[in-house]
């Protein structure tokens, strides 16, 4: 997230929001990002909301989501939150929306569900 | 949906509640809900929900969804919530959550995501 | 599934069918199948395939599942074949495929991807 | 996916292969190819498999996918597959598997499910 100049915009008890900056090179030749950012971000939102809920030095690992993309995410920068649905002892439910922002306007572009694995520590 | 007894809690524009009992013949060995009545509350709800922002002679019908099981659906009743997340002309997005009920309490037991299309007429 | 009349077709390492007649009582107005049904004989293949591949004793959970509905279901049964993509120490990723068949004819008519935990021993 | 060193690695009808060097600029710390990148291989590979059954002139958009994250993407490079399950006027759905290989030996790391739409020309 960090090459993609992605940063925490928001960080609570279950809930994670990550800004992105739509730079022209993570863009698709109609200046839209491409969908595999979206969806990164998206994880990484969900991902980091479910760290919120368990201890320092846990891990968690994405054992698959599902995106619908709702529209092209255009505009000046993206804003991927991530939210805890279910906070289990293994697994964790998040869901993630993601939306594009240009002017004070926002467009939501996707939704994401997301199931996480805590990781065993090596 | 009938047959199970259902009935609507709640209708709004994009947004529709659907009620069921909880009832032994519906249930597992276990007195739970058996997981393929809650998809199919919540894929009705979803239905529903898209046909709210749609004219009167519309059909829809589920292309696809996703469901996470949150928790064993145990209790009185099930309270099956559809959401539209984006109208498209062709293609609607909803959320679905469901929540089994006892005693005042509630307890998510379901979260679900679903692309609906609207159907040509005959 | 017992109650649906479902019956075991085949069984092999990482691999169920399920055959199921399609009943009147178990189809909407219009003769086809519900989802809700579909849906279920699905995730009871998918759960059947990924205890094959796992000690007589344990038992398995749909942690969540994703199904694209391809086609109505209707003729004379339903085979539901679930089929194991990954067997894990605590997931297992499976995938499921619902044929209607009439005449010696099958139609694809929905097709799922699913996540099985392993149930810990009460 | 140019910028990714993709290249398309067989094209049949319905079926599409796109193979990716797995370098160190698109991988994680750890040396495994970031999910975001496998997503977005299989995303293309599924998308294409569209196109080969349409016209010349046609074009497809993502409108869902799902995706079970199986093994890390490590090795020499990523072979995503996509292959078209059902081909409707409007909507197609597509299975992906993308495959990290390296020394001969393939690991299975991702399964998709995937629904696009035919873009209506501008």
């Amino acid at each position: 997230m960090a090459t993609l100049g992605a940063e925490l915009a928001d960080v609570a008890a279950g809930h994670v929001a990550i800004a992105l900056p739509i730079e022209s090179r993570l863009s698709q030749q109609n200046g839209f990002l491409h969908a595999g950012v979206v969806v990164a971000a998206l994880d990484s939102a969900c991902g980091y909301a479910a760290l919120t809920l368990m201890p320092a030095d846990a891990e968690v690992l994405s054992v698959e989501f599902k995106v619908n993309l709702l529209a092209p995410a255009g505009g000046d920068s993206l804003l991927a939150e991530g939210e805890v649905v279910r906070a289990g002892r293994t697994l964790t439910v998040c869901r993630g929306d993601a939306y594009a922002e240009q002017d004070g306007e926002r467009v939501h572009v996707a939704t994401m569900l997301a199931t996480m694995v805590r990781r065993r520590a090596g």
